[in-house]
């Protein structure tokens, strides 16, 4: 049996929601790492610069916070999407042990591609959800992670 | 803004499902950790626990290719749980550089408990699910995994 099908035997076989979204989570981890690879970057990193494409001056540690990361693991993106010049931190001059990030002028240039590749990739996850199903996808998955951070 | 607070507010305002599915799959991840802690076991432990509790004697690299795990954490993971005397590995008398796994006793006795462990977290993020949500959710759920395998 090729790796190919012993997968989608899996997927096809299996009741448990949990299982599934951890399938799909690493899948997708898997895909952001190959693709944004040319830039040096994993999932992330990617995380980090769509949060700074919304809004920049974002605390570093508030970023970890509300997405539910690690710090370490937040901090270890920031000092890499550093030396890659897509991000720079400045301290607060209100409160020193504060850090606010903000995207350098290569991160604003290169973050709408960036985006643009992560784009794809999610769209082709859904690719076949009409926009009825799309609509209650996205309310059931609203409901999980209110659960989830209920945990 | 309390922390509970900020991350409610971005789980209700955002309207990107990948996000949403990351997003639940590391609360999921943080609660195992938590939770299974007195066994010395996190998340990634759990996963290849509960597939041998279903089906002993699989290969290693099978396990890791069927649920889109990396080899080199799932070789991780079975050392510890080799250290922890719950798995134990065979060579595969046919073919000397297979590696087949098998529950220990230890593993067997206190498998089921893991699992309950497993089942109650994974409850409590579905918990406000009608059946028929339930049904929907696990076949959406399912298509978006089946197009993850395709990435």
């Amino acid at each position: 049996m090729s790796e190919k099908t012993v997968v989608t035997q899996w997927i096809q076989g299996i009741n448990v929601p949990a299982a599934l979204i951890s399938y799909t989570y690493r899948a997708l981890q898997k895909k952001f790492q190959t693709d944004l690879g040319q830039y040096n970057l994993g999932w992330g990193h990617f995380i980090i610069l769509m949060i700074l494409l919304e809004q920049e001056g974002l605390r570093q540690d508030e970023i970890a916070l509300s997405r539910g990361f690690d710090k370490t693991m937040i901090a270890k993106s920031v000092i890499r999407l550093e030396e890659e010049d897509l991000v720079y931190r400045i301290t607060d001059p209100n409160d020193r042990r504060v850090r606010r990030l903000y995207l350098t002028e290569t991160g604003r240039r290169v973050g709408p591609e960036i985006r643009r590749i992560g784009s794809e990739i999610s769209d082709r996850v859904f690719k076949d959800f009409t926009q009825d199903e799309s609509k209650v996808l996205l309310e059931y998955l609203r409901r999980i992670a209110l659960n989830a951070s209920e945990l």
